[in-house]
């Protein structure tokens, strides 16, 4: 229910607008590589000297700096610059997958300072060697004590590649990792200290946040986020909003039924999404040993690269395929944009033509937005990208006390 | 960006807070049968004054009554009952189907007071002879001079089978009807007087907003709705608000593609799911004329209630494939409730077994949810009663001005 203050209860809530506006104008600065008051005047809808002291009050905490009065264009009075600061924060990023992990340290704007990865051998591994792992890369990188380097660790984000409840402690289910029911945010607090918050998010809800705040997505109001390995997944942006659905499971996407003679898909159902265009039905359709992950994912894409025709046929039949699933998400959500991620930004180049064909015949308005699928930017540090989003919630929530 | 009042503009704003939270407290008084002030101050967290003094705004209005002081529960001093008025108000709603035509005046409660429904022969019938039947329609039902006996029509609401523009004015597409970008607000308009507003909206849309309000959704956050006759469509409500996307067309969930060996659809598709579970699909899996229309699809309810064993057999085939779309909507969405309205909501008994088994199986959490998928609990009067949540709006937003 949209309630806001009423006069007589002004004192209680003034202390909330005020933080209300601050997270406004931290969030704009944080995407805009720099802003003028005048400019952050217009936007918010708040006076000049509202803007001028919560600007204040960001520099005070760290968070922004004031760089010189500039004019507006052509007309009115100079008006200062303000940009974000926050050179003496970061947050740190894991990623737990069924080829590896990864580690990144992401500084305010969603840019990766520093990263580092392991791939290992497939198979399922129990979550405490994982958390090992993540350990190990966060000592390689400099984690000490709350600290890398000179920066402060805001909190810690987690993207797995499986269900997450949604208040972002425990796996519910991780199928390719064998998981099921793990609390992992107390898992990893246990090693990196009470002080420090840890924020587990679905590796494609994640990737999607990331996409849409610093990538492809490019802040579209309906944004769609597809990303695929050895599983399919997505996350759902409407009116600008992160879609959870009721226990924070949706967009399943790989387990859309496409194909009713397909394959048994894992989950139990017939012809998913996935089973037609998943790492597996791509190694399979190029004559690979399925079960040969993402190195051999890698070896294919060379082959592409060097024309090899098998290969090129097996990346044409399987963008039929995802032209499918592609089609269905169009026609169900009439998206802005769609990105696509993880394998599929891989694949992207050699299956654009077909998805696109396909898509201009097989869904609405496709021949009028041939653009409307598109690659995404961040390549495979969308997911640290996105798990450091969810670490710095709570500062972007309320910059100030955070 | 959620930014709200700050001191300085407070002059503008307090005016603005005061309509939103009129707004608020409008939207509670309808939705339930009577309220107490003690239960709208903790609802809207206003103080009791400022509670007190915006009712009295909408009794002047004529939009609530006040029924006198009640005890509520065992402590605390009495409270006054407010409840919603609009005896003097309502809305008057069409539907304009491939099989006919339907009217109905409807109370700020939703509730029909009275409809008018005219079948006819199926085929494609231009636009102005439809508005032609509209009027007639309303006739019927005493309107005059924008009025409804002793009722002032506060706005005209229209549903139709076809995509929408987001302004409500304009059909962009209604491929069973075979209209294609037809200023329809503005024909109606033309034959009610400038007076009343009118708002156009996609049928499965209003349907959604009738269940969702006032039916089965029961005001959940993330509810779907399927409706289907010739063609099927749906209506998506997450957080409580329509998703509309891009360009109005989310929802085109009858162009969800499920069977890459499926037949080819209207829309230029294959396998699209309104081919597997139209009305088409029903007529012809239970031996019926193809193009007999909703009078068939009657002759099969009642020949379904009588046992017919090839019917019954037909509607099996056809749960299967309903059940199929469903997982698709349920693993994309994860929604508290998924409701089935038109044609699906009269199959619901017959299918009910199947769709729920094989959702067990194919979607997630089907297991421990086998009630997410219900039946509509407006039957067929949910479009025009969502029509008439069009016509409404603008006195929804802004209950005093409107």
């Amino acid at each position: 229910m949209g309630t806001t203050a009423s006069k007589a209860t002004k004192g209680v809530r003034s202390e909330t607008l005020r933080r209300s506006n601050l997270a406004a104008i931290f969030a704009m600065l944080r995407t805009a590589p720099s802003v003028t008051r005048s400019e952050l005047v217009e936007a918010t809808g708040l006076t000049r000297s509202a803007v001028g002291s919560l600007i204040g009050e960001l520099v005070e905490y760290g968070l922004a700096t004031e760089t010189g009065a500039q004019h507006d264009g052509h007309r009115g009075r100079p008006s200062a610059m303000a940009e974000i600061d926050g050179t003496g924060l970061a947050a740190l990023s894991f990623e737990i997958g069924v080829d590896g992990v990864a580690a990144a340290v992401v500084n305010l704007r969603g840019e990766v300072l520093d990263d580092a990865r392991a791939s290992r051998t497939r198979g399922p591994v129990a979550a405490e060697p994982k958390v090992d792992d993540l350990v190990t890369l966060a000592n390689l990188l400099g984690y000490a004590n709350g600290m890398v380097g000179d920066r402060r660790i805001v909190g810690i984000g987690v993207a797995v590649a499986g269900t997450v409840t949604s208040d972002g402690q425990r796996v519910v289910m991780a199928p390719n990792l064998q998981w099921s029911d793990v609390p992992l945010a107390d898992l990893v607090s246990a090693r990196f200290g009470a002080g420090v918050a840890v924020t587990i998010g679905n590796d494609a809800d994640v990737g999607a946040l990331a996409e849409h705040r610093f990538g492809a997505g490019g802040g579209a109001n309906n944004m769609i986020f597809v990303g695929g390995e050895i599983g399919v997944g997505g996350g759902i942006i409407v009116e600008g909003h992160r879609v959870h659905g009721r226990s924070g499971f949706a967009g399943e996407f790989g387990h859309m039924p496409v194909n009713p003679s397909g394959d048994v898909c894992g989950c139990g159902s017939i012809g998913c999404w996935e089973t037609e265009v998943g790492e597996r039905a791509l190694l399979r359709r190029a004559g690979f040993d399925v079960d040969s992950g993402d190195a051999a994912v890698q070896r294919l894409l060379l082959a592409a690269q060097h024309g090899d025709a098998a290969v090129l046929d097996a990346l044409a039949e399987h963008g039929g395929w995802m032209a499918i699933g592609l089609a269905c998400l169009i026609n169900v959500f009439d998206p802005e944009i769609v990105v696509m991620g993880g394998m599929f930004n891989d694949l992207w180049r050699y299956v654009e033509d077909v998805v696109t064909s396909d898509l201009a015949r097989t869904s609405f308005g496709g021949q009028e937005r041939p653009g409307v699928v598109v690659a995404g930017r961040l390549g495979n540090s969308a997911r640290l990208i996105g798990a450091a989003e969810l670490a710095f919630q709570p500062l972007l929530n309320d910059p100030v006390s955070a």
